[in-house]
């Protein structure tokens, strides 16, 4: 059999995919493997038993990454190629989102190995460490690449104990935080990177596009607003003594939505979580916490847009006599994929006599975007049906896993042969 | 001594009030005592020591009610007048709200006993359950006066079983919820009822009022909106897409309180409490609950004010292409004290060289409002200073506070005399 005819098992594959999907199984079709939980123990106890079922050297690193190296070299610790994605999820979230990656990294290695396929480098499956930011966005992957930055900035100490914790309760660590920054790599021990996805959004679906080569990712930066007035009782404060600060908040987060879409074209804005204190119902609210962020492809538009979004605030607060605090919680630069990957990509689809893939851009996050600036990195999506994502109807066309598996293949054979 | 010259101790009824402002005091000079936490049951187990210290009859009903009689007929069981408040407090609330009504009462009954007057009804000091609405408002005085409605409705069974289990751990019911229907009073044995509190409000500290008789309590209905749209990854979700369940609960806030300040002169409006799901900053709402409530002291404005706000909420749903559902969580009507009360306060008033007590609405709801239909209800307000309440800055004048115990004795000795 000639390589260009090499396929993905789409039956084991799906006995993956479905075994993973029953982890945290929710009510609704969805899952809840939020990062640390018993639920993600038990995902990476699955994966782990599935790497070595495959034949592959298990491998985990201090920050909580596990990953099966099939070695093509003298040693399996010698330079690999990356491929992979998450299994750990939102809330009640999508099956699709970070599994489809991992089990199709899985599937090709066994692929490979099973047809004998020798390449210059070392290949190695990985599963990134709460990538959805349970505890920390993109934790496994930042970790990998030196791009911790201080793991204990703008988190109080009542996070980072139960933090801690979580991470002993997993044997990810046994003391300090800081045994983490061991899990960075040298640069020149990762060969590249390639991650298979679902779009999560609607682009693809509506214009019946099967794959697409991801050409960059968006930058997203998190604020907490602490918009700050006055507790009172509800029925006896007069009006004009009324500092409420669940006023301001809610004049922000409706301005905010309006302005960003009319402004800034190509930016996201979402507010996704609100805390009122005290929380009665005939207090008025004296502290009111806005968790929220602004994405953009461009990092000098993200600044601008940042910077109107805090003046937004700051005025609202002002018109409801509130204090207002922020805090930048984090900042995901833009990413641009590389272009040798994206080449790899489109010779996939052209070997699998699919047309040539579109160039898009991801406006989620992914661990991609990390390994970016660390080495040659692409991205393979594949389109979710009506676009939904984090949400337990996400749902892809399984014909299209297979596919975007198929294309993940070649694309990592090819990686590995330029490598 | 004449009558006319008995006056309570001020310096035992400052060490009850510092004694009672102990339990449950927060760090900013607040307490929380919520309605059958730890600190209520501290401060019920305080009140009922006092009661057997001041040489009073004690007594406890199926609702958690515990009063101290002083006898003046044949049997502390006959009908009594009754005098007193709430030791419930908010969350981080004022130290005066309630705790003053209860104190002064206990002080009434402690000066008429050493005085050795007789009087032709006997006297009970009462500490109503659950004042502040920690499971229900108003339980003690709904329940004395058989206002307790259905005690189920519109509360899911999780809510259900921890209201029942805090009621068992204080030993007020044993078995079912319905033993509280008990606790109702036939009204011929209640001769009246007297409640001494803070206005919490701005209006008699703004014009140097020191004593006011209360003419009447607005009425209040608290409304649970749940505002169910569709979740959503915040990156990959195009705008036309969105249904932010969060979008449209901000602009029902602002809308809310735009209009009801602008369209209903004497009405109240406040939202004091949200909650949004998932609550993930990178997910869109799919559903964001609004606790809110609206005052006015004419029942059919109320209504009209009712109607009004669920039209702004469905049509700030269905902007946002969001369902919308309400609940009618409660209504107190509004209540209208006893001409004869207020009478006996006026003349209280006279008795202490006072002026004339100004009449004034009260925007708070209170015990009397419950008691009011049932039985003469008459209250005294003394100043808040700067009408600061539900905060732990609340605040009043000291002297004020001796002031309106040695009113509510003078209204208390007529009441009963005319009883």
């Amino acid at each position: 059999m000639s390589i260009l005819d090499l396929r993905i098992d789409p039956d084991r594959l799906r006995a993956d995919f479905e075994d993973i999907a029953s982890i945290g199984a929710t009510g609704e079709g969805g899952v809840t493997r939020l990062a640390l939980s018993n639920e993600d123990l038990a995902a990476r106890a699955w994966f782990a038993n599935r790497i070595e079922d495959a034949g592959l050297v298990l491998r985990d690193d201090p920050i909580g990454n596990i990953s099966g190296i099939l070695p093509m070299t003298a040693s399996p610790t010698d330079r690999s190629l990356l491929v992979g994605s998450h299994l750990d999820s939102a809330i009640n979230a999508g099956r699709f989102d970070g599994a489809v990656g991992v089990c199709a990294g899985l599937e090709c290695l066994r692929t490979i190995q099973e047809a004998g396929l020798r390449l210059p480098v070392n290949l190695e499956v990985i599963n990134f460490t709460d990538q959805e930011g349970a505890w920390q966005s993109m934790l496994g992957s930042r970790g990998l690449t030196g791009r911790l930055g201080d793991l204990t900035a703008n988190r109080d100490t009542e996070t980072l104990s139960a933090f801690r914790a979580a991470l002993h309760r997993t044997g990810i660590i046994v003391g300090d935080l800081h045994e983490m920054y061991q899990a960075t790599r040298p640069p020149e021990q990762v060969a590249g990177y390639l991650e298979l996805h679902v779009e999560q959004g609607a682009r693809m679906y509506r214009s019946g596009q099967r794959v697409a080569a991801v050409s960059g990712i968006v930058g997203r930066t998190t604020y907490l607003l602490t918009f700050d007035g006055v507790a009172g009782h509800s029925g006896t404060t007069a009006l004009d003594m009324r500092r409420d600060a669940l006023r301001g908040a809610s004049a922000f987060i409706t301005e905010a939505h309006d302005t960003i879409a009319q402004r800034f074209e190509g930016g996201i804005f979402n507010c996704g979580k609100v805390n009122v204190q005290p929380g009665k119902f005939n207090t008025i609210p004296s502290r009111v916490t806005v968790l929220c962020e602004v994405r953009h492809p461009d990092e000098t538009v993200l600044e601008h847009m940042e910077a109107h979004l805090l003046g937004m605030a700051g005025n609202a607060a002002a018109r409801f006599g509130l204090t207002l605090t922020d805090r930048r919680v984090q900042h995901m630069p833009a990413a641009s994929m590389s272009g040798a990957m994206v080449g790899h990509i489109e010779t996939a689809c052209a070997r699998l006599h699919l047309p040539r893939p579109p160039h898009l851009l991801s406006y989620a996050g992914h661990d991609a975007q990390m390994l970016a600036p660390f080495a040659p990195t692409g991205m393979i999506f594949i389109p979710s049906i009506d676009g939904i994502s984090h949400n337990p109807a996400e749902r892809t066309d399984w014909e299209d896993v297979v596919l975007g598996a198929n294309v993940l293949l070649h694309a990592l054979i090819e990686a590995a042969q330029n490598a």
